[in-house]
């Protein structure tokens, strides 16, 4: 296990009816004199009464508020740039975002922009700069999936220049979280299933590590990844099972609050090979981590039949087969069953993507999004891959 | 899954030589102006370097401080009272603890009784009266075990009444914890042992409920007993395993700062049992929860043999009996064995209570300690404990 220093302050509501607390809370946290910016998506919190609620409450404590709608899934820089010339202006102190991790991350940016003094903020991005301030950010959760109400992270595209980035500083760990399992009835599908695929993917990126001796966080990562496969089918059945949600909220929120990674060497790179797809195919993100996840199994397996077979043992329940490698295939196996079962797709033309055309383009990007000077930054570190073996995977990632 | 709210800020500073940063951590987080109170036990901080390190990192920083050590043990109102006293006197701000638990929980205690708003510290235990406002405490950890170096909680006893009582309050959670395994190195097999059986009972306390719904906490719950159960055996064979004692020390601080118990209502009535015995018997609190916890289980086994066979299963993976009941059994014999191979005491004479003479007088003191009429508050939620079961519960802990 590796040194490490963690703190997660943000407060975690957590149940039924709790929005009703948005506005004590707000009140609370961002100071009785506060402007907020009230950050959301379009529609969908209207259609679930949450927008009116909110608002009500804002204004039912006198809470002065400017609202920002527009954020789209992968929340773009453009916006980001209209939140902080908006804060400026209004001079906010407090960003509330209602909706799901798109929201949260569009209002984790524009919070870190705010301050002239931490500079342009793709600058921000690109540099992985620590901030100086950041405007405190508090969320009301409408998707779990993205684990960003309890997370310090943040990713933007910037349509102009087609990358994708993740950005970091514990400053924008928002300061309380409403998770109400109920608000989650009215998704869709679709949108079930990328929330799920997109949180064991937070877990994934954590688990698959050579660090030794992390048997601790090993088991926790297994634990929430047995609940989250138990779970998620439910759902697809039954969208407004309430406990079946309350798993998988919870389980969202953890999976990304970076306990489980404590001690560890992190991967990331399937969110980094995932970002280049969705950037320039605009497709959702827990869905692209479903094509992309099985392809980089199959291309690290040679090297990394253990870890990979301890995975199909401890967290699918799959028969030990002969060696490592046939148990970490069957592994593998398990895992896209399950991806089938939720309906995610599981091949690129599945996903959208019609062809191998841009897939140069992409593993390039992948790895050259941070670089200075044109030399490849890799990504991973479970098994470091350049623009060649993602290119690889992205090929094995066809069928 | 029942709602709740959730906050853990406590900086956790976890690793190797990790406590060269309490010079720095505590002029951060005290300011620069504080007055500290230095707060452990006796020698054993002095004879790891401990001591040492911790002074010359203070006085290196211009950090004012005072001392107060004689923490033992169950520790005890009247050095409570004594710390008040001080930390009044010298307008202390900052409360340091260095050492296990029975420190931690003594500088809450001080930390808790400062401000005359919150009127006699003892009231606030009794009454469980929330904090008008608390010193900060941060923590040098040398024992895991209590976990209090995560936890809102601390346990005093009163030696002039005889009772033992705990209390929480959100202001009593560290704002940091220095966590370095290495620390542990010298600690003797009986306090390795004790600590072991203190951070399973902590999440026993939350595992056994009938709250539905809680796969992910219970999985949670599972997954943190068995790395204890896997790592614990190791260090009795090798104390200076800075592996196993890293499991083992991340293990006791996440098995008490309360995420395990999320959403769940807790039991704790083996703690509440137990402390009556430390509080006539003055035994280790560890000790004793090996002793009660396999005579409950044996007691509620009637009733609730399900969630029984769960843990014989899930924690122990022992094989699938006849009924739930033949599972159970077996759950609570592999715990015992366990305890054994830990060399605890599994009975009440080898924990060093010779007769069963005062069992009536602990039994009603469990249920009377917070009551002000002479009606009995019963301990337990998962079952429901009056003084006449408590006392079938000592009795079956005699063999």
């Amino acid at each position: 296990m590796e040194n490490f220093t963690y703190s997660c302050p943000t407060r975690w509501v957590f149940g039924r009816g709790t929005q009703a607390q948005v506005g004590e809370l707000t009140e609370r946290f961002a100071g009785k004199n506060a402007t907020v910016l009230l950050h959301f998506g379009g529609n969908a919190i209207k259609r679930i009464g949450l927008y009116d609620t909110t608002v009500s409450a804002l204004r039912e404590r006198g809470i002065r508020f400017v609202e920002l709608s527009g954020v789209v899934p992968n929340p773009r820089l453009e916006l980001v740039r209209e939140g902080i010339r908006l804060c400026r202006e209004h001079k906010v102190s407090f960003i509330l975002a209602v909706g799901g991790g798109s929201v949260i991350d569009s209002a984790k940016a524009i919070a870190a922009g705010i301050d002239a003094e931490n500079g342009d903020i793709w600058e921000t991005f690109v540099a992985r700069r620590p901030l100086k301030t950041a405007v405190p950010v508090a969320t009301v959760l409408t998707i779990p999936a993205t684990g960003s109400e309890m997370s310090p992270n943040t990713v933007i595209t910037d349509e102009a220049s087609g990358y994708k980035l993740g950005y970091g500083d514990e400053k924008l760990r928002p300061v309380f979280s409403i998770v109400n399992p109920e608000l989650f009835f009215t998704l869709p599908p679709n949108q079930i299933a990328n929330g799920v695929s997109d949180m064991m993917s937070h877990i994934f990126e954590r688990y698959f590590s050579d660090t030794p001796h992390c048997e601790i966080t090993d088991g926790l990562c297994e634990s929430v990844l047995k609940t989250i496969i138990r779970n998620a089918p439910k759902l697809l059945a039954d969208p407004q099972n309430y406990d079946a949600w309350a798993e998988i909220g919870f389980a969202g929120t953890i999976a990304h609050n970076n306990l489980l990674g404590l001690g560890r060497v992190q991967d990331w790179a399937c969110h980094g090979m995932e970002h280049e797809i969705s950037a320039v195919y605009d497709v959702a993100h827990g869905a692209g981590l479903a094509v992309v996840t099985p392809a980089w199994m199959k291309f690290i397996l040679p090297g990394k039949s253990a870890k990979l077979a301890q995975f199909a043992k401890n967290v699918f329940g799959v028969p030990v087969g002969k060696n490592d490698l046939e148990t970490a295939q069957a592994g593998i196996a398990a895992l896209v069953a399950f991806y089938k079962k939720m309906a995610l797709p599981t091949t690129m033309r599945e996903l959208g993507v019609p062809d191998n055309s841009r897939f140069e383009e992409m593993a390039k990007k992948a790895v050259l999004g941070r670089s200075r000077d044109g030399n490849e930054i890799p990504q991973g570190n479970f098994r470091k891959l350049f623009s060649g073996d993602i290119l690889k995977i992205y090929h094995l990632a066809e069928k």
